[in-house]
């Protein structure tokens, strides 16, 4: 799907069955969006009885909201592309049909993250030169300019998988974080060439040769210093990462408030452990783009409330006006060139 | 090396060349660690005239501390193995022999971790069912009954290897940390049995197998949620996980100090970040014992001060006394006894 206009309104399709809390959240989430936005236009996929009675609690005069019937969600517990050939009415797989079709220009979803992907790849298809999608962004509050890709869908990767991987990430870093020439590294556990496992030292030549920009080997304090603006790992480590840090950002809320109850009000610590989590907790806030897949998929934390989905809508928002899809599959062509080139 | 009686002064031979900052801060070390334990004696290795000359800045009376001379040290930057064959009477080399020939109890080193851990295989060699080394122990302070091992010796394991380190770790997590029954997690993406990459799911049957108290996979949050007492992964992603902690400690004070300076002295400030600071950089506090060898070594940060030090010097006297060697080199036996039985 190639956007060469921005569309207007954007029509963001959400699968409202999803995530833990839905569709009480999401609805909640997709009525703050529109209250944000006026040019915004969401369709709500899902069961129509449910999804009526929550939209009852609102007024969305002057909205331009819809709600499209689907038949079941696919849960977390189960295998994705069992679950997608047995429910091809549920809500993901609809909504995903949806943009396919031209009538969304982009997908949110808070449910299972293997339907999600599995659904976008067998709908919409892989972009040329990509054999498994990915998921990327910044990820933590306090190093909002460092991205992470991929955050938690491919274990065990080949070289040519992370380095396109990386193509993604240096589009998205540029184009969606403003980055002129992003800096790319290979996460491992030393800067020289030699170091790191199997993965990384079989990477670290074809990340050379390929003409990125790419700065060699960082390691795990590389989020902070700046080494490198795309942070480049396969999704066993960044999904590690990426709820260590959610982990870490929730126990330290509790210690801080130990720490600081003597000196501050119980409404300032509030507000200072609240900023530190989401601090933590950038994904959540805001979701991330699903990499790799014809078109534009936004995906959440399973455990978002409605600020989580809002977030995750003003990404697809932007997702769509920056023309990602097309930029990522440029971006893909030219490293692919590249590559070859070389070769 | 056994010590069925513990030895009383518990003699540490100290690796003084070792670290960024040896031997100013290494033989500061020493002397905060001898004024605080009386039954301590220390034996510092390295270049004599240096050693003598900062050793002189300190009154020794009462303490029982020598020096034995060595030529150079091994840096950072040498091939490990390629240096000691080099260099046989550098620091390292000289204090592990003294600690193989029962001249010290202990050895504590700051200097190159390759260059230690190579040492210590060759001269003091592997525990029977030991194919490679680890480090481990807790390394955060928010969550101080929870241990990682490795962290950052070894990538690419084998699931046997991963065994013998969860085998070494739970007498670690059992007779230092103090916890009866640890219960023993491998460290993955997902709770379920087919969640991980390849090294975890091949490894998942043989703890399972292992009567080790295993709890299955656990995920990054789970240093925080007590799922598990010993959290094993491979070296590769210890490693990465135990450098993000550092980095996200450095970059959480600036953050606090923004958040915080309206409402906080700067004296009360700057005890809060650094108690942060340490809570997020634990084995840089207290170093961390070298798995798998028949001595009882410790290893520091390289980047340690005297407090790091005498931290790993306290940390070595505990080691000692506790008797960890004979101790794992039991638990050991006993998981390859009970391996040989099921299978």
């Amino acid at each position: 799907m190639q956007n060469n206009n921005v569309p207007s309104p954007i029509r963001v399709v959400l699968d409202a069955m999803g995530g833990d809390y839905g569709p009480r959240e999401t609805i909640k989430g997709a009525v703050e969006a529109l209250n944000r936005d006026s040019e915004l236009e969401v369709i709500l996929v899902g069961d129509e009885a449910p999804l009526r009675v929550e939209l009852e609690g609102y007024d969305l005069s002057g909205k331009t909201v819809s709600v499209v019937p689907s038949e079941g969600k696919i849960g977390d517990d189960e295998h994705p592309i069992r679950a997608l050939r047995q429910k091809p009415r549920s809500s993901i797989m609809v909504a995903t049909r949806m943009l396919n079709n031209g009538e969304a220009d982009t997908l949110v979803s808070m449910g299972s993250t293997g339907a999600s992907m599995a659904s976008a790849v067998m709908i919409l298809g892989l972009m040329e030169g990509v054999e498994r999608p990915c998921i990327g962004g910044p990820f933590l509050g306090l190093a909002p300019n460092t991205m992470l890709v991929d955050m938690g869908s491919n274990v065990d990767c080949r070289p040519a998988l992370l380095l396109s991987f990386a193509a993604m990430g240096v589009v998205f870093a540029r184009r969606f974080m403003g980055i002129e020439n992003p800096k790319v590294g290979l996460l491992s556990v030393g800067a020289e060439e030699a170091k790191g496992n199997r993965q990384v030292q079989e990477s670290y030549q074809l990340f050379q040769d390929s003409r990125l920009n790419f700065v060699g080997n960082v390691e795990g304090m590389d989020f902070f210093t700046g080494r490198a603006d795309v942070i480049v790992s396969d999704g066993f480590v960044g999904n590690i990462l990426m709820k260590f840090t959610e982990g870490l950002g929730s126990a330290l809320g509790p210690y801080l408030l130990q720490q600081l109850s003597a000196h501050l009000s119980a409404r300032e610590l509030g507000n200072i452990i609240s900023d530190l989590w989401e601090t933590t907790n950038l994904p959540r806030k805001m979701g991330g783009p699903l990499f790799g897949v014809n078109g534009a998929v936004i995906l959440g934390h399973g455990s978002s409330t409605s600020e989580g989905v809002a977030g995750a809508i003003a990404t697809a928002v932007k997702y769509v006006k920056l023309d990602m899809v097309e930029n990522l599959q440029a971006g893909l062509a030219e490293v692919q060139l590249q590559t070859q080139v070389k070769v």
